[in-house]
Formats: structure tokens, sequence, C-alpha cells
């Protein structure tokens, strides 16, 4: 049996926020967009149809506290939720606070323009926030 | 108290499939993928966070069961799975079969290329297929 561990690439594009029962979650080191990433603490899974039902509920919840925390800690006037994997297999939710000032709105932020490194500051303060507002739930 | 009605877009995008519990399930017409649209039978619904996580949970069951008959009725090699609704509020769950041949591989779909109507008798056979597997599912 193998232990989770976290796709090198989404920790290389992501620092931590905080443990929730089933996912950690991560936010995107972009400051394009507000940009959670949650990750299911199980090994091997790759789509949604992986999890058991029990386990998707959890992780719907899981998507609906991140989002309103997100919402609720920047400006926000959508949120946009996706599991792709395209690219990384390993299961994974985005989050995303869309403007409709923002560098990609009204499409989807994948690709559009390249990864803007949060200034530090604005970045913990964003992760203090956010983490704050998902204790609390 | 305003009863449920399909966004307008959504339905000249799409073809009716079956209605679920919750949600109405429909499919794109746009042969370049096999692209299912789920939509709550709720009014007013623009976010997850606008259902109860009664309702998110029958969402997510059925958000998991249309990729299930998505991927055993079309070539699949990954889904995605995606709630956007920068163009069209009312809230609504893309759930699409991606191949690595696709014409937007590896990115998202949306806006790489014009959508290519189904012929009659394959979006009929897929729809049948699909209505078939959710139906008996």
């Amino acid at each position: 049996m193998t232990s989770f561990s976290l796709d090198p690439r989404i920790e290389a594009d992501t620092v931590p926020v905080v443990d929730l029962g089933l996912s950690t979650v991560r936010l995107m080191n972009d400051s394009n967009y507000p940009w959670l990433v949650l990750v299911p603490r199980r090994p091997g899974l790759v789509e949604l149809l992986d999890l058991s039902p029990v386990e998707r509920a959890v992780l719907i919840e899981e998507v609906a506290a991140a989002g309103e925390a997100l919402r609720n800690s920047a400006p926000c006037h959508k949120l946009n939720v996706a599991a792709l994997g395209n690219m990384v297999p390993q299961l994974h939710v985005h989050v995303i606070a869309r403007l409709r000032t923002d560098a990609a709105w009204p499409g989807p932020v994948w690709g559009v323009v390249p990864a803007a490194p949060w200034p530090e500051g604005a970045r913990d303060a964003l992760v203090t926030a956010v983490r704050g507002r998902l204790r609390r739930g």
C-alpha cells in the first residue's frame, strides 16, 4: 500500500494553506487570480469516480468551503471550479476567484498568461485569511 | 416564487438526454468532444454555494454518474469536470470526455475551435447510450 504524496508539479506551483478532513488546500502562486487547489490525500486518485460516494460528498463540501473562504478573502465576481487533470493526473480541484477585469475573463484561466508570483506579503495575507476562514468553518 | 427554466443559450447549444433527481442532463451539440452539461433544476442558482449540502451531495453523484456513462459510451482518456459560469451564470456543470488526440488537448476545451454539430445519427446514438446507462444506474 502506497501512501499519499503531492504531485511535484502541484507542489512547485503552490504554497500550503491548510489540511481539511480529506483534502490538502494549496494556493496557486499566481497573483493573476486568487486560486486554490484542493488535493484529496488518498494515493492513486485520478478521476472523481475513484472516490467513494461518501468521499465525494466530503470533497464537494470542502470545495464549497474553499470557495466561500476565497470569495470572502479576495475580490470575486464569480467562482470557477474545475477538475481537469489533463497535464497533472493526480486528482485535484481548482477553485478560482474570477474578476470581470482579470487577464482571462470571460474564458478559463489555464494557459492564457504566464503565472505572476505573488509578492510575499500579499501571498501570506491571503493564505492567512483563507486558512482562518477554513479553520473557523 | 419563480420556477426553473433552462438558460436559452444552454438550450440552444445542447440537446436533451435525461432528467435525473436534481439535474437535467444535456449533450453539447459539438462533435469535437463528447460533452454533457448538467443543470440543477432549481431557479436562481449561480454558484455551488447556492445549493444546500444535501443538494451538493446529490449533484456530485449525478456528475460522477454522468462521467461514468459518458466514458462508457464514447472514447475517453480523461474526464474534465467544471462549473465556470463566466458567460452563462445559470449554475451548470460540464462533464467532458477528453482524448489525447482531440482539438484542445491538453488545454481546456472552451473557445479553442468552433463547435462542429454532431451528425444526427451519431448524436442520437450517443444520447441513447448515455441515457440508457444513466437510467440503469
